[in-house]
């Protein structure tokens, strides 16, 4: 029985494989929508996350499946002070497989150790959410139509945001990836990932805190939030926001074949003015997000690729 | 593409459609067990409202489509501050038609406005409730085998209630009716409605303070609650409100087939005593609810009547 | 039209009757994958209990059928002030059974009498949970064989502990029967309990405060958690609460076809060590609550058997 609790428990060719389908599923939707019948996933969210519980009970609704679950730790049986390990045997009797994102690092771990279904860590603690990266690794590779050999600009938090590592981890993965690393320096990517990741796999890479120099060498731009509690004083914040705002004014800058990705939610950091611009990607990436999982629900259920 | 927005959105002849629909399905529910297979309804309650929500899913469920949502805000992105807007955007790729109950007046326009999927307006901030009044229709006419040509009393507070302003928009639409308005003073139709709407379309119309005196001659009673923080002291409160109480006493004054509606929840202004008799349709009216809510969603989705 | 709402509604032979159903439908579960087809269950949970619900949820599921409800008191009508008679009506509407745990004690009763589909109590202000007394026998038969000539021990808190006073309710109807009531002795079975239900029926019973001293003669060990809170003071809850931890050594004073049930959330009061115990019956027995309320489904909807 497989899990998936880190973005790399796939390999490259495990991957590949993966993309494929949810490619496939994208092209013939109806071909799969009752290979999962008779399934149940648990989505179970002891930390609330609409978008991330919903991308996954639209994925299993699509296969036919059915789901039951829990939506915040208030209505759980943690609060009765249950463990992680005796909930997932509870859980493992009434669901086949479990999507589970809870506030503690490594309960997605402890989960899978004791479960007799299939887990997906759908988010544990800031630590891992391997599902965003094959979400990410999907909408470029249906965009650009290959996943090797190209410049990726990952601009905004780099310092704490975990998408933006786990995308590294994934990425440096494939042949010919460079990265351009936009951000104030307060948030800079860590050391240990510029040492462990990037160097150790010989990956060529630059800084920047320059948004607006970046954009034309660029093939992918993967924004993030700047949250205003980073930083030390609100002057820094005030006076440096401005740059990582994305707007028409920066698309310009970018080539035709560009495109912006966002994990979302956004708050201010694109311009609402770009939405429309064609090379605007981020809510196609959501759309994407419920394919990846429908590949992801049937390679874990062991369900036959449909003829 | 089309939503359903405010109760007006839907012409006569669309309305008259819709309801005949409604009325099929009440008589022949096997037909619709399946027309929505493979659909998904995305249930979006920012703001808690369980009869609604559940009314909604009820339909889709029975039509043979599945559900997904949210019940509270607190479980959502609303929460990490992410616009209607947006949300609607990611909602549209997970699901195949909303509907959406928001506290800010105007939501379900913005949500409309950026969608690629039907939003239906489940409530807005106090404003609009299209399908109570859609609802209100359907029990009207099925038990009274037509819309027109009836006197229609509404009782409570007709000040601030959004579905008693929804159901006068709507029925003037229709040849023949007459309104007694039963009220407290304080709790009176407000002026631009009595003329834009009442005058305007030349209704007549009386009102009144005393439900005694009015229960003969109408052929439809809508009753509403009166909130006590409504007046301004307590024992204004107190002196009026067992004037708006509906009892078997009142009953006994009314037509042998005139019906009692209420939008529910009610607290005590319908004696339970009442419910026992054969003219209380408030309980019906919850069935209506869900049979034109089936309509409302194949309309929308465009999806064939089954022969 | 049946409800269940009392572990004794049910005579010992439709109790049979549902447990026999609920073996066949374990060790046939594709035949019954669609009996309940087009069937809706309503769980109204009005005070939060994740396991109990997502049973009843997947046991719909499991059957074909599907679900909605309200997880929760917050979002539900019951805070605009809606009696339960009023909710429960509108609830027949929407739904072909219902499931309802409320805080009030009498809340499914009162729900009964209004409703016009069957009644499910899943657990009301502490007084009744029939479901999990059902759970108990059919995990007691599958496990040993039959239902009577046994010695079952309960251990814990025998005062308070409503499951404790279910089952024995429900145990003295089989032949030989004897009971060993483990528990400090705060915490005893009330005398009423003892008088009407034990030496009424001339039910052998012994009364210890110790567990070891149990073991060996046990078939069944039903443990239930003993609450620091039922303690006058702190000395005694700590003097006393290891006694009542099962754990490995005491484990190998029983029997080696003697079972541990627990109904769950555990807290300490089983060491994890016994988990991989072939005895520890436990989470068989949360499989076991899916399959009786799979059966109690069918049984109240009058689903035929299929063949």
């Amino acid at each position: 029985m497989r899990h998936l609790l880190s973005p790399l428990d796939l390999s490259v060719e495990e991957t590949d494989q993966l993309l494929s389908l949810a490619s496939d599923i994208e092209k013939n939707r109806s071909k799969y929508a009752h290979v999962c019948d008779g399934k149940k996933l648990a989505t179970l969210f002891f930390e609330p996350s609409t978008r991330t519980r919903l991308s996954f009970e639209s994925a299993m609704l699509s296969l036919g499946g059915s789901v039951l679950g829990v939506s915040s730790a208030d209505s759980s049986s943690a609060a009765k002070g249950e463990s992680v390990s005796d909930t997932i045997r509870v859980i493992s009797c009434y669901a086949d497989i479990c999507a589970m994102r809870h506030p503690k690092e490594g309960s997605a771990y402890v989960a899978a150790s004791k479960s007799s279904i299939p887990v997906i860590n759908a988010g544990d603690g800031g630590h891992q959410h391997p599902t965003q990266t094959l979400t990410d690794l999907l909408t470029i590779k249906s965009l650009k139509g290959h996943l090797g050999d190209m410049t990726v600009g990952l601009c905004g938090d780099l310092k704490f945001g975990r998408t933006v590592h786990s995308l590294i981890h994934a990425l440096v993965r494939y042949p010919g990836i460079r990265f351009v690393l936009i951000s104030p320096p307060e948030l800079k990517v860590p050391d240990y990932i510029k040492e462990n990741v990037l160097d150790a796999n010989h990956i060529p890479y630059r800084e920047t805190t320059n948004l607006d120099d970046a954009m034309e060498e660029l093939d992918i731009l993967y924004m993030t939030r700047v949250q205003r509690e980073r930083f030390f004083n609100e002057e820094d914040y005030i006076r440096m926001k401005d740059c990582y705002i994305l707007d028409q004014e920066k698309m310009k800058l970018a080539k035709p074949d560009m495109f912006v990705l966002h994990p979302l939610p956004r708050v201010n950091e694109i311009s609402v003015e770009v939405d429309d611009d064609p090379r605007a990607a981020y809510f196609k990436q959501a759309q994407y997000g419920v394919y990846v999982r429908m590949a992801l629900i049937m390679t874990l259920l062991e369900v036959e690729k449909p003829c």
